[in-house]
């Protein structure tokens, strides 16, 4: 489903994540809503709102519908900046997260339909609330949430979405919203 | 009252907090109880989880007791570091900040008895849950909790815990556990 058909239920499903994961929104915050430019946010997608950054960190809350994948990707290099740096925090639900390394053999991850091609790392990291992983400067990797979602904190160094490099060609990075 | 002979009730005062606030914590993780040197934790004092650091960024999450203070203090340039800056999103409760900059009129806090004179900055920032404020390096600071605590997560750069400096000289940065 496009994003712009269904913005307020998306949003209305993410505030209702954040809320059971004990995460307070101010009423003038927004969730940004992310569909890569596929147009199928369920499937591929992501809400966020990112609290602050900076020129030296930055600090997230990430939210993933049931199911709902952020697609393969890798931040790269940006003058003397190695590449962002991520911590993800599991705060509620289950999150499965893949990065380069030895493939595991039982994938949690549902693939997004037709998309099977633009997935290439499988090596699996499980995170349930309390977990946490950090993923190294580029490292490709993509990630979905379990069948309740997940709601996922992240502590990293400066963000610019905008220069992460897909594995799907077909993927613009811009917020819908 | 010191931390060791109260460090269980301390630490499970803490743990509440966290868990009223939403946070899920491992069982292998444990609460840092920060006295900074004084013994009288309950007054002058701060819990804290450190998630994350690194050389780029680091997340905590910082547990104040009911009316407990975080003793004023800076965070210094390190070689080519400005200092760290940090920003607090507040969970639960409330929080009284108090930066450098025009000292406001109404002061929430109360100053831990007998340590008036090494509490200098009154520039007062109330922090309820979903509301955020970023502390620039090299900025004199302090902060306490509200009647019923606070849970504060922290987004900052790389945290030198060992390098900050203190108003009160009686104070030594080094943590009791």
């Amino acid at each position: 489903m496009s994003v712009s058909n269904h913005r307020q239920s998306y949003e209305t499903l993410a505030a209702n994540l954040l809320q059971k994961a004990g995460v307070v929104l101010r009423a003038d915050e927004s969730i940004e809503l992310a569909d890569f430019g596929l147009g199928e946010f369920d499937l591929t997608g992501l809400a966020l709102v990112t609290y602050i950054n900076t020129d030296r960190y930055c600090g997230k809350e990430l939210v993933l519908l049931p199911r709902q994948t952020c697609p393969e990707h890798l931040h790269p290099p940006v003058e003397t900046d190695p590449g962002k740096m991520e911590t993800f925090r599991c705060r509620s639900g289950e999150v499965y997260l893949y990065v380069q390394g030895p493939a595991s053999t039982k994938i949690r991850a549902v693939i997004p339909a037709g998309s099977d091609k633009h997935y290439t790392v499988y090596h699996q990291i499980v995170l349930t609330p309390g977990e946490q992983y950090t993923i190294a400067p580029g490292i490709r990797h993509w990630f979905q949430g379990g069948p309740d979602g997940a709601v996922v904190t992240e502590f990293s160094s400066t963000s610019r979405d905008e220069l992460d490099i897909f594995t799907d060609p077909r993927i613009r990075r811009v917020p819908v919203k």
